[in-house]
C-alpha cells in the first residue's frame, strides 16, 4: 500500500483540518520523486534542486533561490542574514516569525522586536514608520528590517493589497531598510487576488517561499534573494545544519507541486469560504473572520461550547482540528481534504454542542 | 533513466572519491522510500521516522532517537543542550564540530572551545582532564562537555581503542561532564574494531549517527540520548529549522540501509587499504595516514607534484578527490566505488607525476 | 573650584530636568569618597564595595549584592542569569529593561519577549498569568521570568501598589517562573508608599537598585539575590566587562547616598507635584501622567506649541528638558533642582506657547 | 587614614606580587580625582572623560576613545564590532582575550577562533597568513580580525619587535583583516622598546589601553580607534552596561596616571630583572621566561618545592604571589612595590625550600 494512514484506524479516513502541512503526495508526485535525478547539495550538485531554486526564482523575479528543510528555516536564515548585531526587526504582532518560531529572531540574530498590532496580520506603511528608532541614540538597538506575512496565518489567510505592499516597500527602499516577506502561503494570495509572483520580486529584498503546506509536497521550503545575498545564506544553512545531501528526490516533489497543485487552491478557497457559511448561523460561533483564502479562524461562545469539547466531538467523529489560543480554532483547508470529507465535516458541526 | 550521473558526461563513469556523501541511492533503497508510511513529524506522526529513531536508538543502548537533516544539525543541538551559557567544550582540534561546522560550537551555543592535539584526532583521559577549567575563577568559563569523533575524519579514519572511550567516559561521569560522540562514520568504527554499538549508550550522554555517509541513504543524521534530553532537542530542533513533515521517505532510506549497508562497509575499509598500498612506493607521496577505515589521507611531496597538478590529473581521468589543506589529500571509499573504479584508480596513479 | 558646571557659561545656574542621573555629588559626599578603603574588587578584596553589597543586600531582606557600573548592567545580568537558552521573558510593553536597554534582553539572554500593555506601566497577575506559553509546544520559547519595574519610568514614575505585587509573586513561585525587579527608582517607590525595602525580598528573585538616579551617586548600580545567584552574576559581571578594579570610591559615594539622600527623595516628588500643577492650566498641555513620584511626563497640544519649540524655549532659559517619543515631554525632579530652580521652572513655563 | 591595607593586619606592610592590578591611588592621584569636572557621560557630558579619551587618542595617533570599566570591555567590544555574525578570530593560543574574558569572543561576538601557538604570546605574519579560512566554502566561518597582545601576559611580559607588527599590519591591510591590539600593558613595551605610541595608530585598527595595571589608576580602560568605530562601540558599550554617568572621577585619575606613571614603569622592569636574577640560581626553579617588563613567570621543579608550599610560605613572610597554571608561577612589579619591599621579596626567596 503506497501511502496507508498513520493514525488509527477508523471506520471512515480520517479527516485532518489542523493544517495544510498534513497532506501526503499522490502516486504522480511520489513517481516524480522516484525519477529524480540527485546529487551532493553540499556541494552544490543536486540537479533537481538547482531546477527547484532556479525555476522558483524566476517565478518570483528574483536572482536565486536556496531549498531548505523548512519554512521555520528560509524566514530565519533570512532574518539573520538581513541583520548586523544590535537589530531590530519590525513586525506584526502575531507574526509567524515572532510567534511560532521558537524565538528564532531573538536567538539567532539576537535582535529586538517592535510588535505592531495588524489589521488581522497586515501592517501599513505608516505603522511600519511609526517604529523606526531614531538613528542617534545608543538606547536604541538600530532598525533594519521588515517582516511581513502574506497570507498572514493569525490573521485568517488574509491578503495584502498590492498597494499596500507598495507603499511599504516605497517606504523600507527609502530607509534603507530590508523586507522580508514570509511567504509560506503565497500561492493562496497569488491566486485568491490575482497578484503576479513576478512582480514580487521587486518590492521585496528576500521571500521564503513553503512546498508542503497547500501545495502538497512533502518537505521544504525555497528562500529567494538576490544571488549575493543567496550565497551569504547558503553558509548560515550549513551553520543551521539544513546542508542536506541528496535533496534533490524532495525538490522534486517540489517542482512537481509548482507544476500541478497551484490552480487548485481555488478549491481550497472555496471550501474555507463553505465552511465559514456552515459555521456562520451556528449559536455556539461566536466569531468568524471571514476566509479570504484557505483558512478559517473563529472564535467560540464557550458558554454555549468549550473548545475542548468541540475538538473532542469533531474528533469522535473523524474530523481533526487545531485549538488557536483562547477560545479560537482553526480550520485549514487542503489537497487531501475531498468534496465528500467537506461535507461530512459541514454536516457534523451543527450537532456538536448537544 | 532513475539515477542519471548529474556531472558532465565521461568516456567512463566518474569516480567519486570526494566524499562517502555523494552516495546515491540504489533502485531497492528507492523502492523502500517509495513504499514508506508518512506523516507529518513535527505533530510527531511519521510512522517511518519513529521506527528509524526508536530502532536506531535501541542498537545504540539509548532510549530515544532525533531524525534531523544533517550531522552538522545533530552535532550542533546536542552541543547546544549540553551547554549552559558561558560554558567550554573539550574537543580535538582537527574535530569536525570545531573545524568543519562554521564555528556552530560558538556561534548556537555561544561555547568557547579548549582545542587538544590528538594522537591522529583521538584524545586520552588525562588531556581531557588536564583541559577542565578550574570552577572557582570568574575568568573562565565552565567546562560542562567532551566531544569525540568516531572515526576521526581528519584523523584518517581513524578509531578509539574501547578502553580509551571508557577511561574518558569513566572520567566525565565523575566530573559531571557531559559526553558527546560525534558518530558520523561510527558503523565503519564499529565494523573495523568489532566494538558493539549496544555498549556506546553506557558511555555517552548523546550520539550523532550519519546516514548519508557510508551507509548510502540520501540525507540525514539521527540523534541519540535520554528521553528528555530528545525532547529537549525537538525544541531546538523547531528552532534551527529543522522541523520536517513528511520526512519518512528519506527515513525509510535511512532504515533500508541500516538493514543492508553496514556489514559491506568492510569492503571499503579493504579498498582503502589497497589504495594505499598503491599510495605507498609512489615518489610524490611523503606521508600516508595509514587507513584503519574508509578514509586515506596522504600527503604529497609538492617539488615532485603539487596538490593542485594531483587533482587536476586525476580529474582528467575522471576520479575526483578532495585536497585536504597544505599538501594534504583526502580520497574516501564507500558504495558507488565500484572494484572496477578501485582498479581505474590504482592504475592511474603511478602516471600522475610524469 | 570642586565642581564647575561642565555645561555652557550662563547668567544663572542652568536648570537639568532632563534625569536624575545628571546629578553630581556634593563635597560632602566627595569627602566620603577620598576616604575610602580600597582594594582589587575582582579579588574580592574592595572592603568598601563589600560593605555597600552586603548592607544594601540586607536592606532588602536579600543575602547577596554585586555593584556594578549602571543599571543596564545589573539588569542585564539578572536577566539572562534567570534565563536558559530559548526562554522568553514576559515584561510591560514600554519596561526599561525592554526598551532602552539596546535590545539586550534578545541580545545577551537572546530570549523571546512577551509584551504586555501596562496600566501606566504596571502590571496584574492575570495579565502575566495569560501571557505564559503551553510548555510542550515546540513551536514556542519556555517563560522563564517576568520582569516588573517600580516606579516604573515610562509609565510616569507610577508605583505599584504592594498587594498587586504579591499577587503577581504568588503566581511566579506556584509556576516556578523567576521574579525580577528594576529598581532604578524603588526608592522614590518606598518613599512615596511607605512600602519596607525588606520585604521586598520576600517577593522578588533579584532586585536591580540604582544609585546614581535620585539618591545622587555619581555611578553606580547593586544586583540584589541569593547567595548562588549572585555568585553566579559575578563571572557574568566579568564576562561583560564589569569587573572593575577599586571601585571602592564610587561604593563610598553609594554609601553616602543611601545614608543621606533618601527621605529627602520626597522633596523631589512634592517638586514634581509642583510642576504638575503648574502644567496643568496651560492651554499647550494636552495630557499630564499624574505624577506619584519625581517623574512629570505630559503631552503638548502640537497643534499650540510643538515639543521642539517647547524645549528649545526652555534651553534659551536654560532649563533642560527630555522630548519623551511624539508628543510627550519628560521633566525630572532631583537633588539638583533646588527650590530657587523650581520656581524659575514655574515661572517660565506659561509663556512658551507665546 | 587615606588609604588603609584592606587585608589581614602584619607587622610588615604586605607586598602583593599578584597583578599590577592591585594598585591603589597616591594621595595626589586623589586629589586629582576629588578636583575632577564631571557630567553625565551617557549624554557624553563629562568633561574628564572627553579629555582623557581624546588625549590618549592623539597619543596613540588614533581619531576617537571610548572610556570603560575594564580591559575586557574594550578588547570585548572591540571584537565584536570587528566581527559580522559567522566569523573567525585569529588569535595566539594563550592570548587574555582568549583564555582569561570568561569566552567572550565566542560569547559576545558569537566568533571562532583560530589558536596559533607563539613565541612567547607573540605571533609572525606568515603564522596569521596560514590560519586565513579559504573564502568560497560554506564549512567555515570569515576570517575577520587578528588579535595581537602586547605585551604578552602569558608570554612573560614579552614585546614585539616593530617590525614584526609592521609585516603582520601589512597582511591585515591587504586582506582587509581587522587588526586589534590588547594593550593591556602597552605603555610597559612602550618604555622598554623605546617604540613610540603615535606610531601604534597606523598599525592597528582599535587598541584597547589599560589605566589600572601599571599605571595605578583604580578603574578603567580606554579603545582607541577611528571616529566611526568608536561611536559604533559607544552603543554596544551601553548595551553591555558599560554606560556610566559622572566617571570623570575615574577618568581624572587615568589622566594623572599618563601624566605621572609611564616613565617610571622602567623601575618596575628593572625590579623585574632583579627578582628574575635572586631566581635563577635557586635549585627549585627549573625556568624562568626572561623578564623584558614588569612580569616574571617561572616555572618550579616541584619535586623540590610545590607551588602550594611555595605561595602559602611566601604568604606566612607577608607576601603574595599567583600560581600561574602547573607548575607556573607570576610574579608582577608595580608602583606599590617600594625598593625595600624588593628587597625583602628577595631575602625570602632562597629559605623557601627549607
Amino acid at each position: 500500500m503506497l501511502n496507508p494512514l498513520a493514525l488509527p484506524a477508523s471506520p471512515l479516513p480520517l479527516i485532518d483540518l489542523r493544517s495544510d502541512t498534513v497532506t501526503r503526495p499522490t502516486p504522480a508526485m511520489l513517481a516524480a520523486m522516484q525519477a529524480a535525478a540527485v546529487g551532493d547539495d553540499v556541494y552544490d550538485e543536486d540537479p533537481t534542486v538547482r531546477e527547484l531554486e532556479t525555476s522558483l526564482a524566476a517565478r518570483f523575479g528574483m536572482e536565486a533561490g536556496l531549498f531548505c528543510p523548512s519554512g521555520t528555516m528560509t524566514n530565519q536564515l533570512a532574518i539573520m542574514a538581513h541583520c548586523a548585531p544590535v537589530s531590530e526587526v519590525i513586525c506584526e504582532a502575531t507574526a509567524h516569525v515572532y510567534l511560532w518560531e521558537v524565538g528564532g529572531i531573538m536567538h539567532h540574530a539576537r535582535a529586538s522586536v517592535a510588535l505592531l498590532p495588524g489589521d488581522r496580520g497586515r501592517l501599513t506603511a505608516s505603522q511600519v514608520a511609526g517604529a523606526v528608532r531614531p538613528a542617534n541614540n545608543v538606547h536604541y538597538p538600530t532598525t533594519r528590517l521588515v517582516c511581513l506575512e502574506n497570507t498572514h496565518n493569525r490573521g485568517g489567510g488574509s491578503c495584502y493589497a498590492w498597494s499596500d505592499l507598495e507603499e511599504i516597500a516605497a517606504f523600507t527602499k527609502k530607509q534603507d531598510l530590508a523586507l522580508h516577506l514570509d511567504g509560506a502561503r503565497i500561492f493562496n494570495a497569488l491566486v485568491a487576488t490575482g497578484q503576479r509572483s513576478e512582480d514580487y520580486g521587486q518590492l521585496f529584498d528576500s521571500i521564503s517561499v513553503c512546498l508542503s503546506k497547500g501545495l502538497g509536497a512533502p518537505v521544504g521550503s525555497v528562500l529567494l534573494g538576490s544571488r549575493e545575498f543567496i550565497n551569504g545564506c547558503k553558509r548560515l544553512r550549513k551553520l543551521f545544519g539544513g546542508g542536506w545531501r541528496q535533496a534533490g528526490y524532495l525538490a522534486a516533489a517540489g517542482l512537481y507541486a509548482l507544476e500541478n497543485n497551484v490552480a487548485r487552491l481555488a478549491d481550497d478557497h472555496r471550501a474555507a469560504a463553505q465552511l465559514a457559511e456552515a459555521l456562520r448561523p451556528l449559536p455556539y460561533v461566536a466569531e468568524i473572520l471571514e476566509p479570504e483564502t484557505n483558512l478559517v479562524i473563529f472564535r467560540l461562545d464557550e458558554s454555549r461550547l468549550t473548545v475542548a469539547n468541540f475538538l473532542a466531538r469533531l474528533e469522535a467523529q473523524g474530523i481533526k482540528a487545531s485549538g488557536f489560543g483562547g477560545s479560537w480554532v482553526r480550520f485549514v483547508t487542503h489537497l487531501d481534504v475531498s468534496a465528500e470529507m467537506l461535507a461530512r465535516v459541514i454536516a457534523a458541526l451543527p450537532g456538536l454542542a448537544a
